[in-house]
């Protein structure tokens, strides 16, 4: 069957692909430092040179900063109704302090380390090596079966490490170009080596900064401590009325398109062991906080939270002042999962708080954020497939996982192009992103390109 | 009888009294600056020389800063059993800025100001003007008795506007010297231009600065929001138990040792009209915060409570972060009345916080103050006494009023020498103290001097 022989050819193809991989990792493409403007177009050519080689019509488009790889395959596709856009980055971090470094960051080895073959080098794993895997893939399926799987377009931005500020316009530019099916990005981790995980959902976010003003002064806690009203107070009532004993969220309507988590897929996030002692000893707590109930994987990966970011008011500095002050303000925000509606929570939590302030009491609201958490639907055929393609190649059950944060440019697909996005990658936590001696272990190169291949199969 | 020949003669000699009050008026003893320092000495030096005219053993005594009048009565006495010791203090606010008196401040003058005779000048009415009431009293009644109606020590104190630093260690040094059945205090106001009052109660104050630690570091609320505890909602938590939905304060045993007022003096002070209207309009409130059921009056000057401060914790700058931090704190205090324990009362704080803590939550407390309520038992003697002399003077019942904050040297007083505190006053809020064109109503010092006439033959 052909994807064994596309398998085959991976295998047989390893060390071409190492040489066309360490190619992209020498180019110095540090989007942070101006120095390396001309470094960054380069590797953003040499992706755009690879795509075209494999028959890709590629091109470099500009952008105020770094230009943006978009490459379209028009050539022969198995299944023409599906349309993927793949998503990754090719600029990297800086590599300061390089004194840190144990060899050159720009000069690519295979090495062996703590009995582990690892590819090194910056970018080695963020994000150009995971970027080539998907490559790769797609240049053996190219070449035993003449075809993609499914139609393909690449975007590779050289602004990720910088906070990508030309990528949300250039997606509303161009987004009937770059809205398909569905987004494939390779720049996550696995669960752990030999174990591949997708990214199914992450949790939105909306935040309130609340300010309540009482007296129009500071006052004497002595002169008017009592009648006065103080604004410390009401805030503290209202930041307390937001959680219940059991850690529930009580805004009314709060879990409204909050779904439940399958039995199975919660059975399978508690055999991974991440216990309060895994998951909270190393910042130094041990008893959990959230909901009572929910495992701690749970919480993170699939219910929504109400947070205090920040709060300040009357005397803070040392020492004590028995002021009563005439202003108090606090941050507060909401990660969000599922269906929950940004506005509506935005709307409840105002409700609240203005519920609860007396008459002469006032109350300023500064928004921030108001994104959607984003979940993959359990039963979708393209999370099935990719799910079993990935639980094919590394012979154990590819873990379905969240993400407690939002990810950017998921948020960005959504929001901007209306698509939802698969998020397989193959890094590992010790892979050394962002720090001297970045590496990506060669099982993660090759069984992610392997992985790929499979997954582009299911899709079609 | 001898009363009404006293207070003949403080009629006839109040151009004499005017006269002396001013020469003290004329010097500038403006105690916070040292280009001052031997002007503050020279009005030590002329009250001592002044009492020591009147007959007492008077002396100067020096302090690291400006020097304490001390003077002791050692002649006749009508009632040798009692002993009262009269406070007041002889510095004075600094002046500027100059250009905003409409006269210089050390030549004083008797002036009409909207129809009301009054004593201009620095330190008319704060205190130099309310000490020589006493002292003019004291003079009449020692012309015509030859004697005075108890026994008297005067201290008067140069350092009163700069925060009294070597009152308290002058007192534990001296407290046998200084240590009697009761101080005078002469520098409060009247209710109102012709409404006596008697200050028969303040606050007492205990504070602490508390701090909640979750985990070791800063958190991201993507990450751990759920699992973690956020500090600050331990701490709104916290905060917002310590009051029930009545503004009651709820620990335990807060209001043991709080008695009920009389019903007769509330409604002396119902009988003020000082409404929310009156009392909060002012600052920019309309409704009352406090405990129901009690008027404002009542609850700033006989009723206890529990304040906030000062809070911060995360980020509290423009913006936001979803940061989940490590530490946050609050600055809680609580004023307090009658026989409430301040160490009874922090260590009630201090186990509510500690109850609401999760296991691995940490708290430090940092302690401020710690000073019990003062109030006049309102069937002491020497009140109604004190009361009753008012009463008789102007014509109408003499107000016995409370204090919200606590007055330092009422605090020390009962502190370190263990002695009860009257303060009996001539001021008024239009006064003008510690701004320019401070005045001190004629009447104020003519009925004062007067006032204490009659209250030292009580007391006798």
């Amino acid at each position: 069957m052909s994807l064994s022989r596309v398998l085959d050819r991976i295998d047989a193809d390893l060390p071409a692909s190492l040489e066309r991989l360490f190619a992209v990792l020498r180019l110095k493409s540090i989007s942070a430092d101006p120095a390396f403007k001309d470094d960054v177009r380069r590797a953003g050519e040499a992706f755009v040179a690879a795509l075209a080689e494999m028959g890709f019509e590629a091109s470099l488009r500009e952008t105020p900063m770094h230009p943006v790889v978009v490459a379209h395959w028009t050539g022969a596709v198995e299944n023409p109704d599906k349309h993927v856009l793949f998503y990754g980055h090719y600029d990297v971090q800086p590599v300061d302090p390089l004194n840190l470094w144990s060899a050159d960051p720009f000069d690519p080895k295979i090495e062996e380390r703590d009995g582990v073959k690892v590819i090194t080098g910056r970018g080695s794993a963020d994000d150009k090596g995971q970027v080539v895997t998907f490559l790769e893939a797609m240049r053996a399926l190219l070449a035993e079966d003449g075809r993609l799987p499914v139609k393909v377009t690449v975007l590779l931005e050289g602004e990720e490490e910088s906070g990508s500020p030309s990528l949300e316009p250039f997606l509303k530019a161009n987004a009937a170009e770059l809205s398909h099916d569905m987004a494939l990005v390779c720049d996550t981790d696995m669960w752990a080596r030999g174990r591949p995980a997708i990214t199914t959902s992450l949790r939105g976010l909306v935040g309130e900064a609340v300010t309540i003003s009482c007296a129009d002064r500071d006052l004497h806690s002595g002169s008017f401590g009592g009648p006065a009203w103080n604004p410390i107070r009401l805030l503290a009532k209202i930041l307390a009325s937001l959680h219940d004993d059991t850690g529930r969220v009580t805004l009314p309507g709060f879990y409204d398109g909050v779904d439940e988590t399958p039995a199975d897929v919660v059975a399978s996030w508690d055999a991974l062991g991440r216990d309060a002692e895994s998951f909270l000893r190393p910042v130094g707590l041990k008893t959990p906080a959230g909901e009572a109930g929910r495992s701690i994987l749970e919480q993170i990966w699939a219910r929504p939270t109400c947070e205090f970011n920040g709060i300040v008011g009357g005397y803070t500095a040392d020492g004590f002042k028995t002021v009563l002050p005439a202003k108090a303000s606090a941050k507060v925000s909401f990660r969000l999962v599922g269906h929950q509606d940004p506005a509506k929570i935005r709307a409840a939590f105002q409700a609240r708080v203005r519920e609860m302030l007396p008459p002469d009491a006032t109350v300023e609201f500064h928004p921030h954020g108001g994104s959607p958490g984003f979940s993959m639907p359990f039963d979708s055929p393209w999370l099935a497939s990719a799910r079993d393609a990935l639980t094919e190649e590394w012979g154990v059950e590819a873990l379905l996982i969240g993400a407690g944060g939002s990810i950017p440019v998921g948020d960005a697909f959504a929001r901007l192009l209306n698509m939802p996005t698969l998020f397989v990658g193959f890094g590992l936590g010790d892979d050394r992103i962002h720090s001297p001696n970045e590496k990506y272990d060669l099982e993660s190169f090759h069984k992610g390109t392997r992985s790929w291949a499979r997954i582009l199969k299911k899709l079609a």
